[in-house]
């Protein structure tokens, strides 16, 4: 597993609003990524995501108040294939992390699973080919 | 406010089984910055802290579990120069954050601030003159 992050998403209650609040700091988000139901902001070499938080808890295969209180906060690793998001989430699990969504379709076109660390804390691993990845392992927004 | 992420810090029950789990991933930590309280990791242009919960808390200036529940993760914006801090603080107050805790000189020879966000995710504002940090804003550890 690379040492790297790929995205950070934030659980919100407003995805409008929380776009409003983080373009009056100064922020321009993704044009081309635009949907009512999650806004992308290209960051420095990785990607910030606002997304509903129960949204957020559904895609991680949780419910909002179980098994942990859910946080609304997910560090997403990006793979190169497929392929490689079984292998990395089989590495956690090897390493002492609890898989809490084992790698699957998701409706987006990508592959996807979770696994949390020992206090929680959510990570997804994710094959997504609609978000070009460097071979430094940097996410580039599309357009 | 430039449009970057400077750390992602989770709040762990114990700094060593959690650097342990992420060694297990195949990860190193910064041996510069070495200690019992806190592990640094280099990632891609930001930096990945291990950090225990209570104490990530009382860096925010919040107990943990009010006056939103503590979710032991922030997200970090890294300043060019300790004025700066002030600035930033003040454009999300503008914006319509909410200032958790002011700019204040910080015991580890820094200057930090945090604002959250309507959904009460916590930022850190913070001039950090331990952690380089380039023209691009990426941060880099020391050694």
């Amino acid at each position: 597993m690379e040492q790297r992050i790929s995205m950070v998403t934030l659980g919100v209650e407003s995805v409008a609003a929380s776009t409003a609040l983080y373009e009056r700091l100064g922020w321009q988000y993704s044009q081309e990524t635009r949907n009512e139901a999650i806004t992308f902001f290209q960051m420095n070499g990785l990607v910030l995501a606002l997304f509903g938080w129960t949204a957020l808890a559904e895609d991680a295969g949780i419910k909002p108040d179980e098994p942990s209180p859910f946080r609304g906060m997910t560090v997403a690793y990006n793979t190169h294939s497929k392929e490689e998001v079984d292998s990395v989430l089989e590495l956690a699990e090897r390493a002492g992390a609890r898989i809490v969504k084992s790698g699957q379709d998701v409706f987006w076109g990508g592959y996807s699973g979770y696994f949390s660390d020992p206090d929680g804390h959510l990570w997804e691993v994710t094959w997504n080919p609609l978000f070009p990845l460097g071979e430094d392992g940097s996410v580039t927004l599309p357009g």
